[in-house]
């Protein structure tokens, strides 16, 4: 009779199923309400735009990941987000132009990322901040500070930051005046702490000797944030000394307003996103093998928008973050199996169905999760499915309170 | 300096300020609540699948209202979800594949539409429930009582719903063996109420003069639920009569439930989405020009994805709910100036940096919202700053804060 179609999702795609889903609006909502209590206003942006009006933000790696399509209406290329920053943009840019002062907003939804190399895409579910106008490393601190504290409330074990300087780590590769062809290498070797192969590289540099040096340093200059005095010492341009000591300041100001993370510095971070021109942060837990939150510093961006401002931000990928829970709570990486049941708890009520309906009411009239049983489960079934889908409690309700509706008392035999 | 790119959305495409974006944010948790207290668990689909696995759900209709496009990674065509259900149908066929009972399942999520005649398209956010399993009059009952709470909870007023049957719509249809060629406009002057217009097409229906004469009644028996028992009294066939007692059972027990709504029986309603296979619910509050919830039942739909199954359920439109609480609040449609403002409150504090930032931190340890001033407005400027973003109090974090820093005492001025 029922002859069972393909019914696969394309690559990366998924459904949760209530425990799994459960555990994402948790987290998705505390990290909200975090960002509201820090001052961070929630908009809401849209799933595709025109895709030149994106591109303007994303910069080449970043478009590269978005899919486009044409809009059928009127024949234009549109994308789909694959990054909520470049909108939290433009939206500052156009709606908030003539804002004076800082500009504090909050975002959570889901983004959609091309996969390199052809092998499909992912549907990720983002939470994130932007603050705009602020280009002290005050600022930097604030959003780390949220960072930190957002993912402790959503319940995640103390992270580690990783911070690195994007404006630190181009500044030496221009200082260094390495043939075009090879730069990319060097970043990649940079990257990989390959420090012999970066050194044989190096010796095609034509820029001054100093920054050569410094450059070899980088793979080695990683570790807790000691390692900056360390580059001071030798920094061979005011461009690096003075990303150098927004580092510092940014440190000593984490540290001493007490934000619960270990930091570690990370001064050979060469990747990311096109836009970020500063400070770069990352943020792991134990559990999850990649950032659970990445975010950084982007002066340019607002600027390619049309309204020049300075800002810094980051994104909380829900899904890596629900993963290192899961994690934490089973001990091992093993699927859940009830992924029927969702925590909520509640009372499943059998009996008669108006009498069943009525008590129903009346428990979630008191705030509790109820539900009438409608299907005809008796037995074993219905104690079998109550345990499936969570129920706390499964109680009858009497034939008697029927006639008990109007004085507005219902015998349930709850406790 | 700044030349401005042009920034237009694509139509149908906006953002939503903090006020706006607010307001929908607290609607769909609030519905969610709800969905939740009445044992609908929450489950997450993604943002497009295959075209063709989503086609098997949405039929005609529904199928040229998805946004198509090649996924880049197979070259396979995929389809934006335009609609939930056919996503949650899947769902429940292949996860929830050997399931008994009853399956109750919420969502909440952006759907995308196109518009007919070329028009561009619209994004819509969706919160709604599906209920599989029970097949009787009381799955019907249970989720119209739960759209209704779900509604006034999130403060919408009183609402009507229209009832609507379209098992008995399409019996009469078929009854009247009109030419094929006139079905459609039949089908539309029933819609309109064209009692003239309907008439002259039923001179052409080859059906008994039982069906005709019924179907000629069916502009009229529009209004309280008493055109039912009137309906019934001319009821030409088996399959009608007992569309009309289930109409009358489910009208006679949402009554007896208390449900907060006023009952509108439409036997005329002929439309809505392929899928729908009985009763059908549309609920209306002053304020909202459309329906702000549409539901009801599609007893086929599970088996069109391999594991046949009754089913009912209702999406409520955020957007709409949304519009009608804001005329509500405001008394006219006018759109709200103070887009910035999200109502939360809260407090701004000025002065040294250290100071302001460890009162801010200290304000929200005590659950307020907080904000430390960065960018270095002053006087009126941040007084009107504070006013655009909503902030109730401007404090003046103490100098002295800073060394007394040490012994957790911080002096800020505040209240």
């Amino acid at each position: 009779m029922s002859k069972s179609p393909t019914l696969r999702l394309p690559t990366g795609m998924r459904d949760f199923a209530p425990r799994a889903a459960a555990s994402r609006r948790r987290i998705a909502e505390t990290l909200l309400e975090v960002f509201e209590r820090w001052g961070f206003a929630r908009v809401i942006t849209p799933a595709f735009e025109y895709e030149e009006t994106l591109a303007l933000g994303l910069g080449g790696a970043g478009r590269a990941a978005a899919i486009r399509f044409v809009e059928p209406s009127s024949g234009q290329v549109v994308a789909l987000r694959p990054d909520i920053t470049p909108q939290i943009a433009r939206l500052i840019a156009t709606r908030f132009r003539d804002e004076p002062g800082a500009v504090r907003l909050s975002y959570e939804g889901t983004v959609v990322r091309l996969e390199r190399a052809g092998k499909g895409q992912r549907e990720l579910i983002q939470a994130g901040v932007e603050l705009a106008g602020v280009g002290s490393p005050a600022g930097d601190v604030e959003v780390i500070a949220l960072g930190v504290a957002a993912l402790r409330a959503a319940g995640l074990p103390r992270p580690t930051i990783d911070l690195g300087h994007l404006g630190l780590a181009r500044e030496v590769m221009e200082a260094l005046r390495l043939p075009e062809a090879i730069v990319a290498e060097a970043r990649r070797r940079i990257a990989k702490r390959d420090a012999t192969g970066l050194e044989e590289l190096l010796r095609e540099a034509r820029g001054p000797a100093a920054a050569v040096r410094f450059a070899a340093l980088l793979p080695e200059l990683a570790g807790a944030p000691a390692v900056l005095a360390r580059a001071a010492k030798s920094a061979p341009t005011p461009g690096i000394k003075r990303a150098l000591a927004d580092l510092r300041a940014i440190v000593d100001a984490v540290e001493a307003r007490g934000v619960d993370a270990r930091l570690h510095v990370e001064l050979g971070e060469v990747r990311g996103f096109d836009y970020y021109t500063g400070v770069r942060f990352q943020a792991f837990v134990p559990g999850a093998p990649d950032a659970v939150l990445a975010g950084g510093r982007y002066d340019d961006l607002l600027a390619r928008y049309g309204r020049p401002s300075p800002a810094v931000g980051f994104a909380i990928d829900v899904e890596a973050a629900a993963g290192a829970l899961e994690v934490g709570a089973q001990g091992d990486g093993a699927p859940a199996r009830d992924e029927l049941a969702n925590g909520a708890g509640g009372v499943l009520v059998t009996g008669p169905l108006a009498a069943a309906s009525e008590a129903a009411d009346e428990l979630r009239r008191r705030g509790k999760r109820a539900v009438a049983e409608l299907s005809g489960l008796t037995g074993g079934a219905l104690d079998e499915y109550a345990r499936r889908w969570g129920f706390t409690e499964v109680v009858r309700a009497g034939a008697r309170s029927v006639s008990n509706a109007k004085n507005g008392k219902t015998k349930t035999g709850r406790k």
